[in-house]
């Protein structure tokens, strides 16, 4: 079971080392010698946030640091607006109506960017703005928002900047301080490879500011208390962390280091180049504008003709190589190959090759080894 | 660093074996592999429980369950009874405050259990008490409350039974079914021993009855997303869990059931006498009261003249031993040996000797061996 190749929007292949690091004993989380784990994790969390703000870990998914994010800054009765173009876009709405905060959407087409003009606009309209969600990165379209234009005009306004970069930390540009960014949010099993069940935030002046006014609507995801025991000697967490994935977490961030963040983001970019391509030799379409298409995933439009179950079970049973479905109305409209953490040349092209297999034995017009081809030119190019 | 032991109430040390199952490669969450993982997981769960209903694991602390447990079933203005004896019976007040839920604190002092009967005269007294909370172990001082007994009592009441058994499950009787329980809730990383990082909880029907009738007020732990994706095919977790913990989780519930639950609560039962009688022959005092003595952890009055620093810091850094100190005002009064998860004779043995020679280093007078006698002779009595 455990050959399969993970070619998903996260969870993504942890390497061996990291897997080797999660599996050390377990030490005392509030002892000095976890304290020093922490620290040193947290650090690498702001250097891969590209921040001079401290950096939390949460023990929870994603989705729950985008609670800790709203929930720490956002009373009953707040504004927010929440741009939503995909399923992220609206889970941060959700969490926001979830504490009471009454949100203005602005709804983006799926498989569409956000138009910072219309970010202007309704800041420019609505008064008492207290904060803007966008999603970098929006695993169920394989859309990238352009945060930095969105962060220069917010920044022209009151209102907190809060970007889930849950998938796309690690696989392109984030730079928390550059961008004006006030709250920030990733997860440990996308680009940065770690196993699933981590979180990380960081959070601005501005924001803890906001945070120090805001009552309390979370208890486990309250960041004040994060803040209080991150700053004790040792640094330590509220509640009991995952002590074993915080090891993983450091790994998996040296690992991150030793590569380099622009290397990266680089690797990322020519794997997302490379999938695009082939897809398009293949003759598929691509679900996202060519604009705003990801580099960490690639929705594709299903061909016609073929079932979600026919494509990727044949992807999953026969070849091993598990691809995402649809989410909810893209449901067996559009697959999904995620191309994040530590995928090379050799996964993209393998997971084509098969591709390329599976719709040809579907009995679709392919020829065989065109989007290989594709994809191998896309890599050489560089 | 790693070859420190653990003699704290959590995290308590894992077996090679749950290692080894956690550092396997990362699957899909949401395939049929991984819905087999969780079936199995929180069928062994519902066991330990024992209970015929449900349960779930989420990814987070045993806060988090706790969390999830009042969020579910409190909405705001709901009267709800905490029975507070120690830092994380608070614990339940505090979550309650947090949702907006009016407690009545009924408070015991710390060192004792609760009376039952103070339970039944303020469940006459007050109307419309929605919800009892208690803790089964109280971790920060060594107590285990009448949970059979307390059960009895709210029974005969219209208000959910919502206990906490963070540090019991597993080392001590918890019958959720023949308690009356409504909602119960655990950790991974106490007597189940497990690594940190996963919680667990399950519900009765009439739990699930007061789920469905009160707005939502948490979005990570919202019960009603867990109950939606469990019941799937295949079952899944709303946001992506830890799978690796996962892994460990199932390995180590395989360990609790080849030992038997049974044998493994009379295993703790002994490791506490051991650990007790050998206080007392050493001559310190414990700190709980005899009758409410836990299982799974003793809390021991500093001896006049040491201090935690000394005390704890020569365990360690000599003895490479970690015990736990007081919390709160308990801080330096008390220090907490944690006897729960894999703990045999050995580890209680080479504690208490350690104690033995670190209060000896520390001129108390002290008589070598006699603790380990007394230790010896409770293992032996069996």
């Amino acid at each position: 079971m455990n050959e399969t190749l993970l070619m998903i929007p996260g969870p993504t292949r942890v390497a061996p080392r990291v897997l080797k690091a999660m599996s050390e004993n377990i030490v005392n989380h509030r002892s000095a010698v976890f304290g020093e784990i922490i620290t040193e994790t947290t650090e690498m969390m702001s250097e891969v946030f590209q921040t001079e703000n401290q950096s939390y870990i949460l023990t929870g998914s994603g989705t729950a640091a985008m609670e800790a994010a709203l929930a720490s800054v956002l009373d009953k009765g707040d504004k927010v607006l929440n741009i939503v173009g995909g399923k992220f876009g609206q889970r941060f709405m959700q969490i926001a109506e979830v504490h009471g905060a009454v949100p203005t959407e602005l709804e983006v087409e799926w498989g569409h960017g956000v138009d910072p003009e219309d970010v202007k606009y309704i800041l420019e309209e609505e008064d008492d703005i207290k904060a803007v969600t966008i999603v970098h990165n929006e695993t169920s379209t394989g859309v990238t928002n352009p945060i930095e234009e969105v962060g220069k005009i917010v920044n022209d306004f009151d209102a907190l900047y809060v970007v889930d970069t849950v998938s796309s930390l690690g696989g392109d540009d984030v730079f928390v301080d550059g961008y004006n960014i006030d709250i920030c949010v990733t997860g440990s099993q996308k680009c940065l490879a770690a196993p699933p069940g981590m979180a990380a935030i960081t959070l601005s002046e501005d924001a803890w500011k906001v945070v120090d006014k805001t009552p309390t609507s979370t208890y486990y995801l309250d960041m004040k208390r994060y803040r209080k025991s991150g700053s004790g000697t040792p640094p330590e967490t509220p509640y009991t962390p995952s002590v074993s994935l915080m090891y993983a977490m450091r790994e998996a961030l040296y690992a991150v280091m030793e590569e380099g963040l622009e290397s990266r983001v680089k690797r990322h970019q020519l794997a997302a180049l490379a999938t695009r391509n082939a897809i398009k030799a293949m003759g598929l379409e691509l679900f996202a504008q060519p604009e705003v298409s990801s580099n960490t995933v690639t929705a594709i439009k299903m061909p016609e003709g073929v079932t979600d179950k026919e494509l990727r079970g044949t992807m999953r049973d026969k070849y091993r190589i598990e691809m995402a479905g649809g989410q909810d109305h893209l449901k067996g409209n559009v697959f999904r190959i995620g191309h994040m953490g530590n995928i090379t040349e050799r996964e993209i092209i393998t997971t084509i090759a098969a591709l390329e297999m599976t719709l040809k034995g579907l009995e679709l017009d392919i020829c065989l080894g065109e989007g290989v081809a594709a994809a191998e030119e896309a890599y050489l190019i560089d």
